[in-house]
């Protein structure tokens, strides 16, 4: 165990790169394991296998189209002018198949979903009949096999259907239901608990007053959370030694995600904390904003340690906790931003040998760095329109380069 | 009110466009009015108004850094080798300031996020300082306001934070509560009464037998309804008219989508009763799949009426229910789905006067229709990139033609 008054003064002269931070947070991270769940309900949950088949769909030969079950080489050569006469034995709706045979010269009123009875091998649409009484007319001919869904013309027995890792569509519910893959195995979603301490924060909801100020970190993280499939689990706590070290060690939680108490001095409970109740990889990296940021394990358990400031706590937690929280549900570790290329329309400055984290807000063809670069500064995010990374060997970049730009809203066109 | 026997009777005599059907879907509707949220827990709401502050982020002077409170001019001049000694009086912690106030020549210890306090003007880094018994020194120089967030630096009063309209992001939650507009305003979502009907059906999570299917519509269309911002509420029937009367005018509904008995059969009685019951403004439309799909009201309530084979569910879904459900929350009633730009690598046909849903597989820079074209098909969609709209006018691309490629899977590229 290192000793803590080490770790107190050590600061952050001995600072990790945003790789070799990143790598840490991911070191022996993998998808937990399967749970099995009603298929209903499952979109966006990942498969945590391969889904094959056991059933055929259709399991039964249906009807395409309403019209009338035939014999398809009784209709060979009706037309309007040459009507061809059918004898309508019976009648096969969704669920209500017909007794009745389809012999020759016989029919069978049929409707969409419905079985096609014995003896049929195609279905001749009601457009192209005549009702005369107890006969139908057919108007035209109707090849074998015609508006006829065959057994297992969707899926068959044994046909892979989906695959693991898959992310799960309304379509893919839909094709999971249909062949009674239900339940299903998916990867089962990481708890992470959410711990924010200060003495001067008060809870959401609630009115900033003197010299305190509310809690904004926690829902934001909660959101964040729950947007890379991950189950928040909020805490707030007092600063306070005890209940902070409570916190870190309690079960059930499969990360643990800090914010605030992140930095240096000595009330900065939570690097020390973590250092003495388990393991501290890293404290301090070469990033701005969010260098406060630390990663550890406690008990086996991934603790991220994110700074207070909101942006800092936002930016780290995109580089160093969204990949944990994603990899140990299943899903790819990369961003979860779309990307766009625009033309810088000013200098973009940057020091070499910090991983900059830099707000834009796109106009048109064109990138405007947000000048504003405070940490604290959470408006500089809800105003951006997202944001580009500059690597720690560039210096930034000159008006006119071309950057990649992550976009906070989806696209970063409005 | 059209005679039942005339619907019953027209068939698809008279189809839409599908922009006639559009157009028909979102006649007349418009967001919902709004209702009072808690801000924790909101991510991905609609703001219905546009918020301004009623504080200033943050409301007092706060430190950015660790160190200590000073007045700047007593630095000057510092260096390693010039350290100026400086009088520690208080200690600033977040939550509890310093009673203390900073005179000439002293300093007050103070933390990240804590509260400057009176007569300080700046904070000299606690890694430009040295501690030296009951003094600090000085090593270096700190100007006026360094590591001092002034008062409303983030938020003025008054100031424009977020956008009616605003699709709500995790930083926006954090905002929101910062500035202590919690609860807020969003536009309410829209419960989206989903009906499936047929006498062949199995709920979701049983095994279908001898004739009958498991409805796969349900649970995917209440997916997709979650995707857009509804709230589904599932209502699944036997083919019965007064069942299904009763679903149709039941009250609580924003909105109605049913799903199955479509067709223009004698069992179809979904269209028969929209005309009956109130209006049915379009039955049959020019499209491939999903022909049959109608879209009318009843009691006020618009009623999209879906094809009930799955492929067909899903893209009149898509192209009709998604707009109307979407603009019902406040959201942009384009396509929810990314495009992205290939070549064909094979011919892909369609028929002048009809509008496709071409189903396509991305390989790499090029993409590839699927032949399979069943409304039925529903491992067509799932195993599908994307889909291509091909307008009514074209009668579709040759192999080598540029498309646009809606992606069900957020990229088309896995």
């Amino acid at each position: 165990m290192p000793n803590t008054e080490d770790i107190r003064m050590r600061g952050f002269r001995e600072r990790s790169t945003v790789e070799e931070a990143l790598a840490a947070a991911l070191d022996g991270v993998k998808a937990l394991p399967a749970e099995r769940v009603p298929v209903t309900g499952s979109t966006g949950r990942v498969l945590a296998g391969n889904v094959v088949s056991g059933i055929d769909v259709p399991a039964f030969r249906r009807a395409m189209m309403d019209g009338y079950a035939v014999r398809a080489e009784d209709t060979y050569g009706a037309s309007a002018y040459n009507p061809i006469p059918l004898r309508v034995v019976g009648s096969s709706m969704p669920g209500h198949p017909s007794d009745a045979p389809v012999v020759p010269g016989a029919c069978v009123r049929i409707m969409t979903g419905a079985p096609i009875p014995e003896g049929a091998d195609a279905v001749l649409k009601v457009e192209d009949t005549r009702r005369s009484g107890n006969l139908v007319e057919a108007t035209a001919p109707v090849p074998v096999g015609r508006n006829a869904a065959r057994i297992g013309e969707d899926v068959r027995v044994g046909d892979p259907v989906l695959a693991s890792g898959t992310v799960l569509l309304p379509q893919d519910v839909g094709i999971l239901v249909a062949i009674a893959a239900d339940p299903v195995d998916v990867v089962r979603r990481p708890v992470v608990r959410v711990i924010v301490s200060g003495d001067e924060l008060v809870p959401p909801g609630e009115a900033p007053a003197g010299h305190r100020i509310v809690d904004s970190n926690s829902p934001m993280l909660a959101a964040l959370v729950e947007r890379d499939g991950g189950i928040p689990e909020v805490v707030r706590l007092p600063d306070e030694r005890s209940a902070m070290e409570e916190a870190l060690v309690e079960e059930g939680a499969d990360v643990i995600v800090t914010s605030g108490a992140a930095s240096v001095g000595s009330e900065d409970r939570v690097p020390v904390l973590v250092g003495e109740l388990g393991d501290l990889a890293v404290h301090g990296i070469t990033m701005r904003p969010s260098a406060p940021t630390g990663v550890g394990t406690v008990r086996g358990v991934r603790t991220i340690i994110l700074p207070g400031n909101p942006v800092a706590c936002l930016a780290a937690y995109d580089f160093f906790a969204g990949p944990v929280i994603r990899t140990l549900g299943g899903r790819p570790s990369g961003w979860p931003y779309l990307t766009v290329t625009r033309t810088l329309s000013r200098r973009l400055s940057s020091q070499v040998g910090r991983t900059d984290y830099a707000r834009i807000v796109v106009e048109g063809d064109t990138a405007r760095p947000i000048a504003i670069s405070g940490s604290s500064i959470l408006s500089s995010v809800t105003g951006a329109s997202g944001f580009v990374v500059v690597p720690a060997e560039s210096e930034g970049y000159a008006e006119g380069t071309e950057v990649t730009i992550h976009c906070y809203r989806g696209t970063c066109v409005s």
